[in-house]
């Protein structure tokens, strides 16, 4: 966890140097925070119109999770990268396929389960060389 | 044109057995058609307009690709497809990753070969049984 | 599932000749049998959060029903169809209508009756030489 | 400019009473207006990056032309209306069709056409009783 | 109904002289109206499944008003308008969040708060020059 | 410059621990870094295709720039936070206002200016408590 942790500092502190690296998971993050703290609230409720804009704006959210990891999916890494992850197909599966959860599901734990995910995702895409220049922003 | 609308009318009441099967692959070619179609109308244009509305009609039409063809992966296909079927993960970003490069291209040979790799999905998708019931409708 | 795999490949041949005259209805169509999907798996299940779900994804799909039927009509038919086939404005009119009704209502008899709508509307659109040929995919 | 300051106040009171009847045929006027606008800016221009700018605005507008009409024409107009007035699907027809047109070029006679087109149809609308209640705004 | 025809085609001839002035705060002001009808039938109703239709009804139509105040507030005021009307920013600001407010609450008297914003908007788009010639529409 | 990157580096650890408070102004930076980026591409080529979909990807970044500023104006920050920063309604609006000069130039410069906009009121989000608390990930 420290370590870990320490681990995330040091990168956060490459990307002022180097933000297109890092930013492309950030987008897919937020928007599934977004979903988690959502969930949260429309249990903390019980109010019927609350819940039912918790129910829709979480609908959104987790669109444009798959939306953004997509993206990423398709247009950052190559077939190099998938040599060099065998896995990395599978993960967004599982990511994107995981905010579908999120939609179907009120329980943190599945956001929960979406983030570690993204997580994953992040640490291969920030341990590629590519992660860090600009490419990622080139008209997609 | 009459035998032609009674094989039409036999092609409508196959659907109305099978469409949980066979129209979600179709949503992905129509749009993939749309950018081969237009493509082919860019280069036998010379009017600045005219083209220019090309560039924009194949963006969203490959965008609509990609959208199509990533419901199907992640919304569709479950882990025992991907098991029988080892190469669906890449077949699936060859042909998401294909719809970017119609997007970045006017040869009308990089959208066949989008529509090879959306065909080669649909016979996966249809050799499945779930490609038979109506799964693939349910909210998502 | 052999059997069954060769009848799906002489369907997909059979749209690689004809996709122009069959494709643009189905895009309705997908979109109406989702709906009617939809109310059936509402009406099934008693979860709040999933029937909430049910309402929205309905509201959507039935939105993108009639965006494709205003396309068709729009695009896709000329004056001189409208002559040859004189109930064809209200058919679309009809069937366009129709999918607002599915927005409002969860009965499964109310999308059936769009879906009739939009097998109507098909039916003209085989018949047409033009529903043959390619000109529905160029820009609009 | 006084003057005009309480003319303005004038019609914004006006608006308070009849809204209904008033607004949604200027939706679709609105966006109109402004692809006429865009289209004699076009010509007015010789700068490559402002020319490409006005195809692309112009194409957004049109479609939210189309698209505030066929809300119109769907939601608002009853089988009673179509009665009463037996051209106004093909009035609908040609002024949504006319913005396609509009898509498809650069002259602003094109656009002046779509908007007589919608003036049309507004004139329809507010003759009728329906044209002065609320009920075009209900969830639709 | 005859009198009330003239009135209406009165209103119409301004708009042809006046339109780039006053059609946009009308484009915020239709949508806020839309949301307060919403409201209004959401607390007339007490079947599940069109309340659930009216708030998300309603989240769309609250999140086009603040789309179009911020077209408005972006594109069209200058900073020799913020000089000369101090409080615009906070009108505005307060337009929008309220349009937010609009999203949380089922209460008709928020939506009228959000058109009372819009209306002090409007006012004092009309007091402008500007608010008379089309700049309003040229691509933003 | 060297002391304001250590600063940099600071909040960028803090947001490990924090996101709530920090991800929103990287919506709008990802996206404006997006439009520079297509600048500098759109200058490189003199491919008449691609400068044209730099065009048209710059507008839709610089779209959703603006959409993403609009939330935080709207949405997170609060009266107090005007009365504590009393320059921060014209923060925000230069920055969405120049997120309309973005689209109207390709002066990587203006985007430059749009950066650094986004930067000065990352700042004052980061200064304020309310920036690191989850708040900005509710319902809105």
């Amino acid at each position: 966890m420290l370590s870990k942790f320490f681990v995330n500092a040091e990168r956060a502190h490459a990307h002022c140097d180097l933000y297109c690296g890092v930013y492309d998971p950030a987008q897919a993050k937020i928007e599934a925070l977004s979903c988690k703290k959502t969930m949260v609230k429309y249990h903390e409720s019980s109010d019927e119109h609350f819940r039912q804009r918790c129910v829709l704006v979480k609908e959104e959210r987790a669109e444009e999770t798959k939306h953004h990891l997509m993206v990423l999916w398709a247009d950052f890494f190559t077939p190099a990268h998938f040599e060099e992850f065998p896995d990395l197909h599978a993960q967004f599966w599982r990511a994107i396929h995981q905010a579908g959860e999120v939609k179907k599901s009120t329980d943190p734990a599945v956001a929960d389960q979406l983030l570690a995910y993204i997580d994953e995702i992040a640490e291969v895409f920030w341990a590629t060389e590519k992660g860090q220049d600009m490419g990622v922003y080139s008209p997609h």
